[in-house]
């Protein structure tokens, strides 16, 4: 409950000239970890003070919780995303920030309509039953009709090919294969599955298939649907794609080995609208030293339409404008100028992320680092850096030094992947960064129903908004 | 869902023979964390297979699911503990052991009784209402009676001592510090409230209170009371303690600002029945080169008894449990002897760890090492060493080159606390470990009856057993 108010304007500046010589640490041959960097004791201090206020008085809870209670689910294209973008906006509109805009961007609109219907048709009551499906992102859907069509079982591409035409044209296709839960880092299963999901649809209407049942993306057994987005290759029909829960896959897939003809039937009353006019949300605290280098703090406003998009991804528009009310809040003024970017679309088509990263090319402006936060408001494990290739090593060179500041809160500072909004800032050749909670429990919500306020835990979230504030204010002291 | 079966024995010897030779990374100055440490190739493939089968075919969440919804709470002396004792033994009897036994212990036997009732009785009806409260463990009753005095708050001892005699005698005293919440390790800011819990019943009895309240133990604002166990300090009169909820707490407290009549009336049937027979559990696996070096994994398998004791300490048996079953199941034969210890009465006496020394000091037994898990079922974060302080340093040297092998799993081993139970082997010189989750959700369920199997991940759970049998894996080829 405690939490310390610094009453006189902080900056870098100040911090160095007052820094005491901080002594370097001997490296010994026989310690496996070896600091050799320093630490400013006056930057310590201020981190311990971005953490007191986060964890003893922070916001961004209750931002979130308004955001999934009040407005809940934010597709693009929607009322709810419409609703969000002017909700955060008059929020950065109070912390007191150099400027607060909005970035026009025309996103997709797809639409779900009427939920989707699926059913198994076995040769007994037994073996017929409702399936609990979602229509992917983007699917086409059924023209109000029932579509109905005998059930293949795909683990593999090779089981698809295998299957070829003969055993798929004119049927429908189960996309089976699970997310490898001995994966330690739970998107590298993501990464070794949503294939399925993605192009599924177009590679089974290669061979004729009529639709698609894709197994969800999650490492657990559960009865949510998971959904996402589909891309069609254009070679090919377009055909309607649902996901189905684990449990249900499971279920199905022993079904299926059971009896030969059988059967499901899908009415899906998806579509595709035309593209709807909206925003990315952007505030910022214009630097005092080097106004034109910008550090970015962003999540992805829009969500899904199921659940509440909590952690995917209220959770990191939450925290990157948790970002400049703590910094203003300590009174920091500083070097480089902090904004803060809360994308539109992410989901299904990256508009936003692409909207930007334009904008900045058309003003001539620089990004110092741009950090990403979508990957759900869980414990804080670290930062991951990524870079242009031939920029890479020289960039990742000025973030070693900041590694022991991390040390007391048990964050890691590696090479790895940024996000997908600031993927299109790349070519420009600064420095990308993601956010890294703890992955163990993100599939459990993503894309679901269950992606909702109440699954994120409050200290978990401001730990993350308090470990992105304190690797800010340290870029800005480079 | 894939997973590797060995079908030939493994041992630490044929894996040595077979290594091929590791290169020793160079070390560079200019590197902020430097490998100065070999890696044995087939020790990371067993590891390996380790987290493979822990994740892809695991036991430890179901037989959670069991101890905590079959068989419910276990208090020491309770029909519970009695319960998990036969079926825990029955389990292990199934893993094809070398040997499994009962330890007798005789424990304190303290029983709520029926629900405990406490009102505040205020000058209008609005401020008069029913508070949840639970009997601190090991407080005495008020002999079917109600008890009522004025309540008086203390947020630190010095308050406490300002009020002394004059403003304490025949009251009730809220002890109402908070939980820092800007600690990060949540166990550290319990380290700095809980003694409230424990010896704020007899500070205030030193001044004639009649009863205390304690806020719970937890950094949340939230409706449950947390209970644990208090101690009675031989001095001063025996007085009935209860804890109240943050939330009421805080409610209460500006209750006391507002009303200064206001009292609080009680109702504990509570009470201490004389000392009952139980055991610890215990099954081990024989080492095949140095039997009498014994490396521990355990927990507690007493609970408090409300919730369902999942994540205190349910899941410290059940991976305590799953070492034994990953290792047989791979094969493995052991150079040393591995022993699973489920100790009865961690919460409210220590008799079953304190049993566990006498009994291995008799039986001169050597503790390589003992690891405990008793801090929840949350991702793993690493494990902390501790030993008596003439040996630490050596002890610990031992464990420095073990560190490579956890860095694809992002788990530390570092100086630290180890556990309640095993702190009575501290004094006979072996390496003492604790198991270190995630701490950021422990005291969301800590003694509550949120603490239900619901509220543990499997995979969080499971890769938590992985990394104990990974870290003995490697201790038994020291």
């Amino acid at each position: 409950m405690a939490h310390i108010k610094n009453q006189q304007p902080i900056n870098l500046v100040n911090l160095v000239k007052k820094a005491t010589f901080s002594v370097f640490f001997t490296i010994t041959l026989t310690s496996n970890v070896v600091q050799a960097q320093p630490k400013d004791p006056l930057k310590e201090q201020f981190i311990k003070e971005i953490y007191q206020n986060a964890l003893g008085d922070g916001q961004c809870h209750d931002w979130l919780r308004t955001l999934c209670k009040d407005i809940g689910h934010r597709l693009s294209g929607s009322t709810g995303a419409e609703k969000a973008v002017a909700w955060t906006k008059s929020v950065l509109d109070t912390l007191g920030l150099d400027s607060v805009w909005l970035q026009p961007v025309w996103v997709p609109h797809w639409e779900r309509g009427a939920k989707e219907r699926a059913f198994v048709n076995g040769s007994s009551r037994k073996n017929s039953y409702e399936l609990n499906v979602l229509a992917l992102g983007g699917s086409v859907g059924t023209n109000g009709q029932k579509i109905e069509g005998n059930i293949v079982e795909a683990k593999s591409w090779s089981d698809l090919e295998r299957l070829g035409e003969q055993g798929i044209k004119g049927k429908i296709v189960l996309f089976n294969r699970p997310m490898d839960p001995t994966r330690i880092r739970s998107f590298e299963a993501y990464g070794g599955a949503v294939d399925q999901r993605v192009s599924g649809a177009s590679r089974a209407a290669k061979y004729g298939a009529i639709a698609v049942l894709v197994r969800s993306m999650t490492q657990n057994i559960d009865p949510w649907p998971h959904t996402g987005s589909l891309q069609y290759d254009s070679a090919y029909a377009q055909i309607p794609a649902v996901s189905i829960s684990t449990e249900d896959a499971e279920r199905l897939s022993n079904l299926i080995k059971k009896e030969e003809k059988l059967t499901v039937s899908l009415q899906l009353n998806c579509k595709r609208l035309p593209d709807a006019p909206s925003f990315n949300v952007i505030g910022e605290l214009r630097g005092r030293k080097q106004p034109n280098e910008i550090i970015l703090a962003g999540g992805h406003l829009d969500s899904w339409d199921v659940g509440e998009g909590a952690h995917d991804d209220g959770a990191g528009c939450v925290q990157s404008m948790e970002v400049l009310r703590l910094l203003k809040k300590l009174n920091y003024q500083p070097n480089k100028t902090i904004r803060c970017v809360l994308f539109m679309n992410e989901e299904n088509g990256l508009r936003g992320g692409k909207m930007y990263a334009l904008e900045a090319e058309r003003k001539g402006e620089t990004h110092f680092c741009a950090i990403e936060t979508d990957a759900g408001g869980f414990t804080p494990r670290g930062f991951t850096f990524d870079a242009a290739n031939d920029v890479f090593e020289s960039q990742f060179e000025k973030i070693k030094p900041l590694r022991p500041y991390f040390e007391p809160y048990h964050l890691s500072l590696n090479p790895g992947g940024s996000g997908a909004d600031i993927s299109p800032l790349k070519p420009q050749g600064g420095l990308l960064c993601g956010y890294y909670p703890d992955s163990q429990r993100y599939f459990d919500f993503h894309h679901t129903a269950a992606d909702t306020f109440e699954n994120v835990n409050k200290r978990e979230l401001e730990l993350g908004a308090a470990s992105i504030t304190a690797l800010i204010f340290l870029l800005d002291s480079l």
